[in-house]
């Protein structure tokens, strides 16, 4: 099913007529883009992808308005909240509009335990509002808290800081309710939870578009930041295992980041850093703190930066922008040649999976790792780096995670199956046929709807024939 | 080492005037008992027992001069909280001095994630008091927390209610810091924190008498009780483990009892259980409820009681007050022949374990799980009811679960290593003879100090030389 899409933009124009808008080109591409450019298979498959016209809708009314315009008119439409994502989640690759939800930002309710908000509120922002309603903040968010809406964070990503207390996104409880506008001649809103929730999340907007959320919130602590130091990367691996396992330890944050990845690209903390350690990235709540600093004693940690004692904090960014894809982020801009990988070493052979890929891979892909809970167990998912040369040895280095036990949820990918599960998602498909019989939402990232006959084990990478080159 | 105390009690007194002192016997026997009796083997051998005088301290100044004085006068000292306990870990095996700290049960300080607070002060007041002030309470409980005191759940108890989340009082920040007075000539005042905490907690006050404690908080909710029907036992048992490794979902007790338990001892919810109906107990945060439900129905678990939609509470006990030792004592009010035990199911081969026992005992050992965070791992402890014939039988029954791999600790035993651990623990000897030279602390308790050369692998039940006949 090869699809082109062609439309009467200045129609749709009129039909959009005072919604925010904006068609110049300059301005659209930019709101085209997200932080694909990690991938150097990505920037190259999408640097020219761009959309026609962003539109800013102010409220759920307009939403509605512009997704019945859209239809009417057959134009893609593409959800968009900060673009912090990485892998092309919020790129038009058909054109279209842009649907940019950042004007839709108000914190609706705060409750005992969660927040009702509009889905482009930045996660920090959201947090100070109910910090200061009543000392409790997100469970979860990503590395990019003080850039990325929630709604985009839903949408797009997975899990992050507070995952190694609280799971991922996608387990049940971690998100309580969203509503959703569908993609037809007259879109319904629908309030989805429990199971229901799975339709929507992590689909890229492909099947509908958030306008309200509903999260869990719990307790906000003034977390402290703590940088240990190793000088065996593997002795920061057993530690930070042995942490995650602390029942009685509270910590937001677990990270490893072997050397000499502190030294070379951690340039905000040079004056901390000591050359040859590997490090582990921590946040530790201050009633923890006796403890953890007992038990890191005992591990011979050496603890060579503390937010809570530092004499000077100008300048330094907190612990999460030195983790998860802050860790790449801060290579990149030293080295523009180191990419990543995301993969996985599940329990209970988990350090024995860590020993053998870093013996196997060595500096080619220096470690890092965030340590989160998954299905109950304390669980090392891996964000190495990984100093890219050709496309071909990405691909083989990718086996080799595989062929040694590591699942690799490849980064390098546009869609929805081959940067996840490998396979068809029946609940998400089902709800794009439905939610989306026109297949406008943003095209081209779920396989499973573009072209039913993939076939998954063939290991082929996915190219949509929709992709709209540049002219 | 046989020890006998002769001491001069009227000469004791006269160096505590001034202090509340009681000495009525029937009084004094009353505040000499604790749930021992929940065992028919301590029963036996503990029934007699009384001390000769109760000191109340209001003040930790008082509670040095009552140690020093009785260090003076030779007098043996037994702290004591509320006398919630099982084992008789604060009954006074030699007679003498019933140290009741009841009266010291102010709250100090609330600050966020930590409380300071007497040791006296009663689990479920302390809780009133954090949850006013800043909506905080304790991270754990016993299902005693309605009339037990914070330091006698440190001295003598190791978990309870918000151990699925937080493990044991073991695990290192569970207790921020405890001070205590050493019994010798002139007390020392120690404050401990991190690795010396292990030094007097579940020391059952052998080694120093705490006098305040510094504990973490967590958020305090509204939480929801549930009760769980399932048909089969097992099926509770699977359903339980699922939601503890659920990481989305906030629970603070998850525990499962076999039927006809629920139909025969649980008589306060008669109305609401189901005949043959195994239950799973539990508490739910009311923003993981929605999840919790979608979880239960694809689970086809039996929701016969919640407690945010039930129209008359009135009667109705809280969940915690079905579950952890609270089980046993409903049971042991309808069946005076009900005993118990305490084993452990470690993953993970924990449901085949479960499992088999259930299959090796059937109804005579009716099953009873605690979900715990042991080690990182959702753990399910054991506290089945026994229906009691012999006390060989009961040894029997106790071998029978350690050939098949599920160790017990022992609750029909007085001392500290027949309960738990099976040998010396080093840290708390050496601090006995640090903090308590004369050994006047809480005589008979720990084996370790009483009699070095005891053979623990010989398997022979202890009894204290200095076991003081009634007269």
């Amino acid at each position: 099913m090869a699809r082109t899409f062609s439309f009467d933009l200045d129609a749709l124009k009129r039909d959009l007529d005072g919604i925010e808008l904006e068609d110049n080109p300059a301005l659209v591409k930019q709101k085209s883009r997200d932080f694909f450019w990690y991938s150097p298979v990505l920037k190259r498959q999408l640097d020219d992808v761009t959309g026609d016209l962003v539109a800013t809708p102010k409220d759920e009314d307009e939403v509605i308005r512009i997704l019945a315009a859209a239809f009417k008119h057959d134009v893609p439409v593409t959800p968009r909240g900060a673009g912090t994502g990485n892998y092309g989640q919020a790129m038009p690759l058909s054109g279209g509009l842009i649907l940019n939800l950042t004007a839709m930002n108000k914190v609706k309710a705060i409750l005992p335990g969660r927040v009702i908000a509009e889905p482009g509120v930045i996660m920090a922002q959201l947090d100070r509002e109910t910090r200061a309603h009543s000392g409790q903040e997100l469970r979860l968010h990503p590395s990019t808290a003080n850039t990325a809406t929630i709604g985009g964070f839903i949408a797009g990503g997975s899990g992050g800081v507070g995952s190694i207390r609280w799971g991922g996104l996608r387990d049940l409880g971690n998100v309580i309710r969203l509503r959703v506008v569908t993609m037809e001649a007259a879109p319904r809103v629908l309030d989805l939870s429990g199971w229901e929730l799975h339709k929507v999340m992590h689909a890229y907007g492909t099947n509908g578009i958030i306008t309200e959320v509903e999260m869990p919130l719990t307790a906000a602590y003034d977390w402290v930041d703590v940088l240990v130091g190793f000088d065996d990367y593997m002795d920061s691996v057993r530690y930070a295992d042995l942490l995650g396992n602390s029942d009685g330890l509270l910590l937001k944050e677990i990270a490893t980041v072997a050397a000499p990845v502190p030294e070379t690209y951690f340039l905000r903390h040079q004056k901390f850093i000591k050359m040859g350690q590997s490090l582990a990235i921590l946040m530790v709540a201050p009633q923890s703190l006796d403890a953890f600093l007992a038990l890191t004693e005992r591990e011979k940690g050496d603890v060579i930066f503390r937010s809570d004692t530092a004499s000077d904090l100008k300048g330094i960014p907190p612990n999460f922008e030195l983790a998860w894809n802050h860790t790449t982020l801060r290579a990149l801009r030293v080295d523009p040649a180191i990419t990543y990988l995301q993969t996985m070493y599940a329990p209970p052979h988990h350090l024995e999976k860590i020993a053998r890929m870093t013996a196997l891979l060595g500096d080619e892909v220096p470690g890092h790792l965030e340590f989160v809970r998954f299905d109950g167990k304390i669980t090392p998912m891996g964000l190495p780096m990984l100093r890219f040369t050709t496309e071909a040895r990405l691909d083989e280095i990718v086996r080799l995670h595989e062929d040694n036990g590591c699942p690799v949820f490849n980064p390098h990918r546009y869609t929805l199956e081959e940067g996840g599960m490998k396979q068809t998602d029946a609940i998400q498909l089902a709800f794009k046929h439905e939610a989306d019989p026109k297949g406008l939402l943003n095209p081209g990232k779920m396989i499973a709807f573009e072209d039913p006959d993939f076939d998954f084990a063939a290991q082929k990478t996915y190219l949509f024939p929709g992709l709209r080159v540049a002219s």
